[in-house]
């Protein structure tokens, strides 16, 4: 179950919406059943996007910021989630080592990792920062824009284990995503539990391995509520040899676009929508809303112009692109005072923790919202008058809009536990010892 | 950890406080670890009172009513942590028979009920009620104060199992104290999971067991932070064989009323506390704030008129009592609008999912608040301006002391848990077993 949050569509509900309200014992079972199966990733943010007829993920982050864009009233929700994580973990724990990102700079992001600290104190562990910037070479401080300090200290490696000066931890808990590469002094940790995993990060993970496991995670959904999976999955293709700035390799990408938009107008003559199909293709490792474009017309990748072409090369961390996702793009009809906006829920462990939304005033219902210019307006709990109960005539109360987006993000959560499974690179020698 | 709520005393913290702030991480390891060897009340609610120098819990209820009068921006708290519980007791569970008491009639309990059933719901169960009331034998509707109704049903036992018409549960969760004893239907369930346990129903409980069992419970905890157990025990003596009405016994009373007297009057000259002691006189089995008297001198045990012998007589369900537990008054100077106030925190699992102030106009620091008059103030999230951060300033923002009464009442809570232990009826044998 998930919070009450307040969201910017208030209209009456839609089937689909109906739906999975209507069934919430039987999909909050059905998820129990599946994390007594599946290890959910220990935290996640999903970008969603509800376009009325369809509702689903399009980007599953293992390394969620903005956590300081959560409304503090929601925090203690993600302090009983992390305390029911670190519990299955390492119960002993006294100290977690986290790990953020190098763009010290950012206030925005430091306030998150500022938020991340007080939530795992406040579960109950002494929390310090170690950086993976080999350039800080002491204890450094780092001022916050509400006029505390963060303090990020130089890793020290002790054969097996990664530690900081005169701190052990039991658990190391990465908020960077790798994508500069997995650096050496985080291979081969022994005796301690690295969350997420080194898979889960950029420099291994492909969001097409990801979509193809939500995609198995929607089809088995769709089967429990009786409906067609491609209401909450968007259709993807990929390419993996593509240069845009050599101009390579994109034919794969204009054949496949060619090919997901076709499939778009069947579905949508199906249902009777009218809509333009558009597509979207990104970094097949992409993150930080780099190396994405919105494709209206394959033939529009004929004419790509330079600042395109560059805009789609390099993602975070100057790192290359060649492997490109051709993605169903779902148009989003939400919208904060007129800018349009998309839902971004957070989770910890298995439990959704809270969410707000991107807003970018410049932007169409047709592009990517993560991009510079983008601003965040918190979810807040919905008044007491406002919450949904069941077994109420509809109308009685306001739908609680936000339990939806909250399945949709755990379902692509699920995927995410799905996802790192299949490409784990222990597990096939695990599954010959078990032989 | 524990949402930050508004609590009415908002002074300067006093040592007890600052030293149970400033050890927090080392609080929630303790827990956690004791959580590992000990299995938490399906869910409890602790009264607690805060006499600035002593900090106790007075009462541990294992059937707790009131979660209506938890914010509902508290739910989500307690679905998650509903959740959790669920997830331990019966993972496959579709199915959640909710057996309340039978005083249908009263509209603040059946306001209660509805929020279980709410809980339970969004946590992914089927919830249906069913009725220890012989009379009752067909659903019934009962009115709720909002326009809402609710249904009980009759209960339905076939072999080992408890169920409804049409609806066999997995777990069936008691909201009912069996004060008025085990009732058969209730005896040798073998298949399902009943809970709490029926020895922890006021048939066999008793408060001087629980208080036992607290004791140890505070003495670990005190030696963890390094102090004096009794700043958050309240001392206790029990007389097993007395009748108010009667007068026998009384004699028993005295002398133990005496003693605890001369232990707190110790204690005080001790610290340095400028207060008249006073005990607590209650029936051992009692509940709903019935058979329960302030004591200040044991002389005034002597003169008891015709009104106090009755009120002390009987208890809920008309139950006699033999059984007195005799307990150190711990005075509160909690306040709302000059009313004297004591908080009242809500678990599920092991998780605070909220609280509220008991409050009477009428009532004295010394006098037992859980009385007709009574009235209850939500306690509300603390605004966002008002979180503590650790590592700052003192002054800076303003203390969580609802974090204390967290921590307390989840002693309490680990006391129940101990209590439940040592009562259990079949832990003999599976000793034997072992052995």
């Amino acid at each position: 179950m998930v919070p009450h949050l307040i969201t910017a569509l208030n209209g009456p509900i839609n089937e689909l919406e109906a739906r999975i309200l209507d069934s919430m014992p039987a999909i909050e079972r059905w998820f129990r059943l599946e994390w007594m199966e599946h290890t959910p990733p220990f935290y996640t943010s999903v970008d969603i996007r509800n376009a009325g007829f369809k509702l689903a993920p399009v980007d599953t982050n293992l390394y969620p910021g903005g956590f300081n864009n959560l409304t503090p009233q929601m925090l203690p929700l993600a302090v009983q989630a992390a305390m029911a994580a670190i519990e299955k973990i390492c119960p002993e724990a006294k100290n977690l080592l986290l790990i953020p990102e190098k763009h010290t700079r950012n206030s925005f992001y430091l306030a998150n990792v500022a938020t991340l600290v007080r939530v795992f104190h406040q579960a109950g562990l002494n929390v310090r920062l170690g950086t993976l910037d080999e350039t800080i070479t002491a204890p450094t401080e780092l001022p916050l824009a509400d006029g505390g300090t963060l303090t990020v200290e130089p890793l020290v490696r002790k054969q097996g284990r990664v530690m900081l000066k005169d701190f052990d931890p039991c658990t190391i808990l990465l908020n960077n995503d790798l994508s500069a590469g997995i650096p050496n002094v985080l291979k081969n940790i022994e005796q301690q539990y690295l969350l997420p995993p080194l898979h889960a990060g950029w420099a291994v993970r492909r969001k097409s391995r990801h979509f193809a496991a939500y995609e198995e995670v929607a089809k088995k959904f769709a089967k429990l509520l009786g409906m067609d999976p491609w209401l909450i999955n968007p259709v993807f293709a990929q390419c993996g040899t593509v240069n845009f700035a050599e101009g390579t390799g994109i034919e794969c990408v204009k054949a496949n676009a060619d090919a997901v938009l076709a499939k778009i107008r069947r579905k949508y003559k199906d249902y009777g929508i009218n809509e333009k199909p558009f597509v979207i293709v990104k970094a097949d490792n992409g993150t930080y809303g780099m190396g994405i474009m919105t494709v209206r017309d394959p033939k529009e990748l004929d004419e790509l112009n330079r600042r395109t072409k560059n805009k789609m090369a390099v993602v975070k961390d100057g790192q290359q692109v060649n492997e490109v996702i051709i993605q169903e793009g779902v148009p989003t009809y939400e919208r904060i005072n007129d800018a349009v906006a998309e839902p971004v829920v957070y989770m910890m462990d298995r439990y959704v923790v809270g969410g707000f939304y991107r807003v970018h005033a410049d932007r169409g219902i047709d592009e990517n919202l993560n991009a510079p210019g983008a601003s965040f307006v918190p979810l807040a709990f919905a008044e007491p008058g406002n919450l949904a109960r069941p077994g109420e005539k509809p109308g009685a109360s306001a739908p609680n809009r936000f339990y939806m987006y909250g399945v949709i993000g755990r379902l692509a959560m699920l995927g995410a536990s799905y996802e790192l499974e299949q490409t784990d690179p222990n597990a096939e020698s695990l599954e010959v010892e078990s032989a």
